[in-house]
């Protein structure tokens, strides 16, 4: 069974520690989720900001050696260096702390001096540990894009099949959901954008995966589903990875999955310079702890 | 804990067999169904086509007194006829057999021997009970309207509150769902629609309901999540019922609960002149049984 804790052990033995800039981290969670992946070897530690509540933190204490504290007079300010810092090569992953998300990501698209290239795609990537599934799950998107045109679509393709890879799949198998197994472009535009993106993978020319849809998320994940509708897939019910049709959908199954099949989340922003891990107040600390994890792989 | 079982109980104890019109049951499964129905009390059957595989079946030899069979030729003259008994208020109940849902829609449907009032709108209802949340969960709707104008999140709401209220709930608790609690008419206009219903429940214009949105998933049916991102809500976390911002995150809800939450379904079209079981060939025996419950409701 490969979970989330596996993934941390992976990159733990592996030895390399990324340098992560984290922005303003002036709650206990933030810093709880640092100072356990440093615990853990797998980075060191930027702070932007908050030096006060750092050095009065006896978690952080424990760290020391591990991370070092840059000032800056607020969040904003913090989200400037951390995203300079990335543009630079100084830092290898950017955590969010205790400001707004959309200060933070204004940054990260700011023209000038910002980390993410013209046509590029930013996205959201979550890898899921859910109990009745044998192997980490990787959903796209949950959170930024609502509806995603077909070159984003191609876009969180190409990054899932790299974190698969990453994870050591041998070819990413990534599933393009909807509600059935139907394409109806006249109700469902997108169903048609699936077809087409089937048949580029098949064609090479998205790499190393496997695309097939719309399948709906029974037939995605469970080899009888599949069966049981008389349908045949070369994913065979055993996505590495979900497509969804909407933020809603997504959304929808990752607060499902947390809330009620007892899963564990790592989530991070994928397609700009480096990864950031945008964590939400709700999180736990072993979540963002796991979406460093994530990030670092 | 409520149940399926314990909605199944409740209607059993009540005595009164609701009629219903089984529209080509050729297969196993269908006949099984209708069986358990028949011996809790909860129905009579009307079969209408497959005299010869009813006539087989000791499943059906067990319930004698309690089902007829009514000639058809084929599936589609079937579902004609069905639908001519619930015109003539000889069943209450109709369900699908071996037939394509789109075959029995169209008799449903048909202007002029159909059963949908003109204005009316015919929208999918499903009761779930997910071992992880203390009682039955409405849903609406995982299969039928693909994007949900407000006139129909208004009749669903109406729906909703009327199955919720004969649960025996003092007032429906209808959480309207979206990936945030944030109304953004930009990217998503639906969500200024559940500002208008809202605000129409508050007004009583919804009949017996409590309406707050947009809620998320979470926010909806857990209150430990509501109280952690600060956020106050008249639902408390206790949703009976959850509207979905489209089919789509609906679906993507009922499937993963099915699959990964160990959740029951019950299902059913509502808004025709009478309850119309849709089960799906994916589904158990003991699922169609218990979307006969709710039909009989």
């Amino acid at each position: 069974m490969e979970t989330l804790d596996s993934l941390v052990k992976t990159i733990s033995e592996r030895g390399i520690r990324k340098k992560a800039a984290i922005v303003w981290a002036s709650d206990d969670c933030t810093r709880q989720a640092v100072a356990l992946a440093i615990k853990d070897g797998i980075i060191d530690a930027i702070f932007v900001g908050c030096r006060a509540e750092i050095e009065a933190d006896p978690a952080m204490a424990a760290c020391s050696g591990h991370y070092s504290i840059v000032e800056a007079a607020d969040g904003d300010e913090a989200a400037a260096i951390a995203v300079s810092m990335a543009r630079n090569g100084e830092a290898d992953i950017i955590m969010k702390g205790m400001i707004n998300t959309d200060n933070l990501l204004r940054a990260v698209l700011n023209k000038e001096h910002g980390i993410l290239d013209k046509g590029a795609v930013l996205t959201h990537i979550t890898a899921a540990h859910i109990p009745a599934y044998p192997k980490l799950l990787l959903l796209s998107d949950v959170a930024v894009i609502p509806y995603p045109t077909i070159d984003q679509r191609r876009a969180q393709i190409k990054y899932l099949t790299d974190i698969a890879c990453r994870l050591g799949r041998e070819k990413a198998l990534i599933a393009l959901t909807h509600c059935s197994e139907k394409v109806d472009e006249r109700h469902f535009p997108f169903t048609a954008d699936y077809v087409t993106l089937k048949a580029e993978a098949e064609e090479g020319k998205l790499g190393n995966c496997v695309v097939d849809g719309p399948l709906d998320v029974k037939t995605s994940l469970d080899a009888e589903a599949l069966a049981h509708k008389g349908l045949h897939s070369p994913i065979g019910g055993h996505a590495d990875a979900i497509i969804f049709p909407d933020i809603e959908a997504g959304n929808t199954f990752y607060k499902t999955i947390t809330l009620f099949a007892g899963a564990d989340i790592a989530g991070l922003l994928v397609g700009a310079k480096v990864p950031v891990v945008l964590s939400s107040r709700g999180d736990s600390a072993r979540s963002k702890f796991y979406s460093l994890a994530l990030a670092a792989l």
